[in-house]
């Protein structure tokens, strides 16, 4: 039996330092443990990092759908993304199962995993973490404006999540959180083996339902923000009536559509470009097969 | 008797995105009244805020007395400083008395103020907000590498420095911080020529010592982070042993320098540039003294 290796990305967004720093650390603690062997490291986007920057030409967290896209397809990311498949792919040189993307956020989400599609070694490895470190789930589906993100050109894979944190600063807690998840995920083929890994009886995933952009002027430019009372509420859940926004004139924009959703990525300072306020999500509870986790160890250990 | 205007500087910083904003609503909001009236308004580096960066070529908040500097006399911001001078300056084309720029820290200082050397109107300025606000104050002396600030371009001046908030993020609750002391600048020169502003006692600041980089490896490159204790702990004290770092090994790195020194921008983003994980302040009482304000009004009503 041989183990298909699972791929830890850091800097893919080449602004977001924590993630590398925590890999880095990963790295340097366990050197001498068995940790490191169920990894392949690397870093998403280098020249992105280098710079400070989200990235360079285009997203490389959108690129993985787009090698045949015309006005794309020369972009620094979009090559880095084929680089990526062929070199740490299901099928690549040095050949990875499972894709963990590490990712920050500016927004007060806390950690959390972020799943793409409803695919079942995705739940199985999502409900696994959830009920050992209690994560909120966004389960991110049918956004025809976002797609070609980089964990869904894995077979199975998802995103730690985690902040606030902002841009080009590091911050030791945040590195904590993640250091913490490597770890388990670390010892998590050899638990798998050997039957000690919980897999809970369901799982409660946050589904996207659509993003509302921030209030703009005639000329399309941003006249309100995010409100005061609803900064660091993301998870929690959002009525008709409550305050949504704050304009120039200090007056309260109030959300008025569907009760019960739950918003996600509040104020996000990297999604203003994509002319996103905040991400909308309703609650779901999705039951748990105990096949699931044998399909996990079949994909991992071959 | 005419007034000489104060400046409002935002945007010095073009990823410094709450102060802009603040200043927006700010004038929106008091379209009607007189609170316009004593104030001049720029953005100081429009082609950073277009570009969502520090700056462009060099720090335009360092620029101000390399006019001479060869290395940096044709950069973007050395001619902007130029413009603002000839346009804003004490003998200007739209002359101001005073410049009070606004700046936003990613480092957990809240609202403060920083002063740069000792100049009695700035003191004045500072007492009078800091007993109305209760807000620390910096005072910025005695650094060589670090010169060259805007508001020195001014015969009186000082920063408002607000945070934590991340660069390139809108906050409503930092940018609620700036309304409030931009509503009380702008009944200032009416209440002191009414002598209703009140100048306390004394005047405590946290004066700058010197500054402290992040532990590098021998390749220079950081090896190690601010201590997760120490973050948000600015204006607190730091005695010799206190824990200062964190590094790959996990090892805690102590202070072990003189005590009583009490930190400011710890972990700053924009300031792993320059070299400098913190800055050291120690703490000294000012005597105020009355004759400042008819100073002040005397420098502000000609």
């Amino acid at each position: 039996m041989t183990e298909k290796k699972i791929l830890v990305i850091s800097g893919t967004h080449g602004n977001e330092l924590n993630p590398i720093w925590g890999v880095n650390k990963f790295k340097n603690l366990n050197r001498d443990s068995s940790k490191l062997r169920s990894f392949e490291f690397t870093i998403g986007n280098p020249k992105a990092v280098q710079a400070g920057l989200r990235y360079v030409d285009v997203d490389l967290n959108r690129s993985f759908n787009n090698f045949h896209n015309l006005t794309n397809k020369n972009s620094y990311e979009v090559n880095r993304a084929k680089f990526l498949q062929n070199e740490y792919g299901f099928l690549g040189i040095k050949a990875c199962s499972t894709a963990i993307d590490l990712h920050t956020t500016t927004s007060g989400m806390g950690s959390s995993i972020v799943l793409y599609g409803r695919r079942e070694k995705d739940f199985c490895l999502a409900a696994v973490l959830q009920s050992k470190f209690g994560l909120p789930i966004y389960l991110h589906e049918k956004d025809n404006n976002q797609t070609g993100f980089l964990v869904e050109a894995w077979p199975c894979g998802l995103v730690i999540e985690i902040g606030p944190v902002a841009q080009n600063h590091y911050d030791s807690r945040i590195i904590e959180r993640f250091l913490i998840i490597l770890d388990f995920l670390g010892d998590l083929i050899n638990n798998l083996k050997n039957k000690i890994v919980y897999l809970p009886e369901e799982l409660s995933v946050f589904v996207h339902q659509n993003s509302i952009d921030y209030p703009r002027n005639k000329n399309l430019e941003i006249n309100a923000l995010i409100h005061p009372s609803r900064i660091n509420q993301d998870w929690k859940v959002l009525n008709s009536g409550d305050p949504l926004f704050l304009n120039f004139q200090d007056e309260v924009i109030v959300y008025n559509g569907e009760d019960d959703v739950y918003p996600v990525f509040i104020g996000e300072a990297a999604y203003r470009e994509k002319n996103i306020a905040m991400s909308f999500t309703k609650k779901e509870i999705i039951k748990c097969k105990q096949k699931w986790i044998d399909d996990l160890i079949n994909h991992l250990v071959t």
